[in-house]
């Protein structure tokens, strides 16, 4: 029997590979349901391809046009409520949800209520939400495998073994573009070069957020969820040849690590797939033989400091993650717009931090509402400081 | 309660080191018989500390001597009869196999079919009688862990993955001290340098067997047994460092590896603890943030023939890899009575197996007595050339 897959973002980078393997092995899986945002032509082919039987764009005019000229007549939705629907659609096994940012929470939560198995590749959803998103995992049991390839790769090193028997986990990092550039030149990085990751195709926010490291600050925050573990013990080495994708230390020495090409198809096939048989998903082997040298190194925190801000945001708890992940993507879309420099990203995210600790509630066990406001407020406190900082007005730290 | 153990070879290498781990934990492990060679004064103090119901030395003389000087009475054995006393002894839970060479094959057999768990270090039980040895490990419904720091490498790389996604198992070897040797010099080893291995300190044997890599091609045909696995997906990388134990490949183009220090404890400890939680064994943590570069290789044939043979006689099948086994053994023993040059060591072997070809029975589903004549007629055979060479007739190949 086919696995009945809804897939929440199918023209990002994620969701295209997830077609990719659907497509490779009609067999294994069926596509029941989209959702996907802007980029309307793709997602009409995508739509025409697939035929699902639920679709969801962003924008009615868009869902309205697409409608006029589809050659079959699936049910047609738009907006948060189309994400939901889509999210939590009464046939699919499994929802994969592959938006960026905050908007995916709402939906991959309401998957998890629906039972369906969650794919996840939006990790923004555990670092705002974690604690109330494995809640929700347990009650519903339901399985959350992760797509990214370092929490794949702790998962597949786990399988098998002894949660008791856990030492750490060790997340690798490439260090991004920008890891040997002289610390003076990091303000002058233009987005063009930070777009320009060496080792992995992704989308926009996540390989800036991998040149920050702050990519692997939200990671760390995740792995604390997705693997119930403290933050002190969560390491992170940086790896630039990305080519051990993570580890797990057991408490005799041993390390367990999971290996692979530097595709994201390998990740998403094995999260669609468990715990079912592995399928060939295309992306080849890989030829130890032929690779660079394999080096290690602990992170150097001046070069990355968002990565002690997410230590620091996982010591406070709480609804910090998600203050910190909401400035992050403001800061981000600003050196997008080529607004603020690289190195503000994380000084705006640290500053709104230092406001909120100081203004915000320490609501350990925050509800959905509560993450929202925080949310919401740690949006708009990041873009007034953007704002400031136009005018000239110097923010803080 | 402490898991019962009986160990095969308390004064060789890994007895010795599974006797630590044991000190260390004796919440955790109680030594109910120990049987050693002819290192007497160090297995009377085994003896004394331990206090097992049961010993066996070698030689009747010995064991006469110590009892006389024990502060308490343990059953006292000797001989072949003494390993299998030890090794099928009523109290224990699982018999650590632990001599080296042929010798261990009889007391294994006996130990399985008493129904003992097996943590089995004695790789030449599985090249001999791979066949036989696994049907009774089945038949008799125990485990069988392996020690060799490779093979506790795939079994932890392989516990909860399936036996059907797997596409290769690959098996790390440091290649010794010779791999960047100029071939020419080859000839002009001495056993002092053979003996110089660069990351493991282990026995004798496995040292030499190291060097011309034959360890690496009975590991090879170990894995085929202890893993059910064809020769055509056992592969061999080249890894200076130690450092990553061996792999396992899966059909989606995942990696899944074992690392830690170049100590035997840690497989040893794996084998003794498994299906249980996992121990301090002592050895500490594998920093890789302060490791050499870690470099993968082929084997290169022409360096190191010894692996070729050991595919060849998996081919061949039967009573081949017995026939390698105790060809490789006689040869090791001439080089450290140094009777016999470096290089020769695999010319001896694959002279035996020539020889053996034209001759001998083809049998592929060997018995315990055919295993034990055809390595009773190897080892003549070895020996033999080895007089003709010392006479200075030029042997084959």
């Amino acid at each position: 029997m086919a696995k009945k897959l809804a897939i929440l973002g199918s023209t990002g980078s994620i969701g295209r590979s997830t077609l990719e393997i659907v497509r490779r092995h009609p067999d294994r899986f069926k596509i029941i349901a989209l959702a996907a945002g802007k980029n309307k032509d793709l997602f009409k082919r995508q739509v025409e391809e697939f035929k699902p039987k639920i679709i969801s764009l962003e924008h009615g005019n868009d869902t309205r046009e697409l409608k006029k000229g589809l050659s079959y007549s699936p049910k047609v939705c738009c907006g948060n409520d189309g994400l939901l629907e889509v999210a939590a659609c009464a046939e699919a096994d499994m929802t994969v949800s592959a938006l960026v940012g905050a908007r995916g929470l709402a939906p991959t939560l309401a998957a998890i209520k629906a039972k369906k198995d969650i794919a996840i590749a939006n990790k923004e959803v555990l670092v705002m939400a974690g604690r109330l998103v494995m809640e929700e995992v347990k009650k519903n049991k339901i399985n959350l495998l992760p797509i990214d390839s370092e929490h794949s790769a702790i998962f597949q090193s786990l399988v098998g073994h002894k949660r008791d028997d856990i030492k750490r986990l060790i997340l690798t990092a490439s260090g991004g573009p920008f890891l040997n550039l002289p610390l003076k030149k990091l303000s002058d990085i233009t987005h063009e070069q930070a777009l320009n990751h060496p080792k992995w195709k992704m989308g926009k926010k996540v390989t800036i957020d991998s040149a920050t490291l702050m990519n692997k600050g939200l990671e760390v925050i995740e792995a604390m969820w997705l693997f119930d573990m403290p933050p002190e013990k969560i390491g992170v080495h940086i790896h630039p040849q990305s080519v051990v994708h993570s580890m797990v230390e057991y408490i005799d020495g041993s390390i367990v690590a999971q290996l692979g090409p530097t595709d994201m198809k390998g990740p998403i096939s094995y999260a669609l797939t468990y715990p079912d048989e592995r399928i060939d998903c295309g992306i080849g082997s890989l030829d130890l033989c032929k690779m660079d040298k394999l080096t290690f190194m602990e992170p150097d925190e001046k070069r990355f400091p968002a990565l002690r801000l997410a230590y620091e945001a996982m010591e406070a708890g709480g609804l910090m993650p998600a203050v910190l992940n909401a400035a992050d993507e403001v800061a981000v879309e600003a050196f997008l717009r080529r607004e603020i420099r690289f190195t503000d990203i994380t000084k705006i995210v640290k500053t709104v931090m230092e406001k909120y600790q100081k203004q915000k509630s320490k609501a350990q066990n925050p509800k959905l509402n509560q993450i929202l406001d925080a949310d919401g407020w740690a949006r708009e406190t990041a873009k007034e400081i953007i704002t400031e900082n136009e005018k000239g007005n110097v923010y803080v730290s």
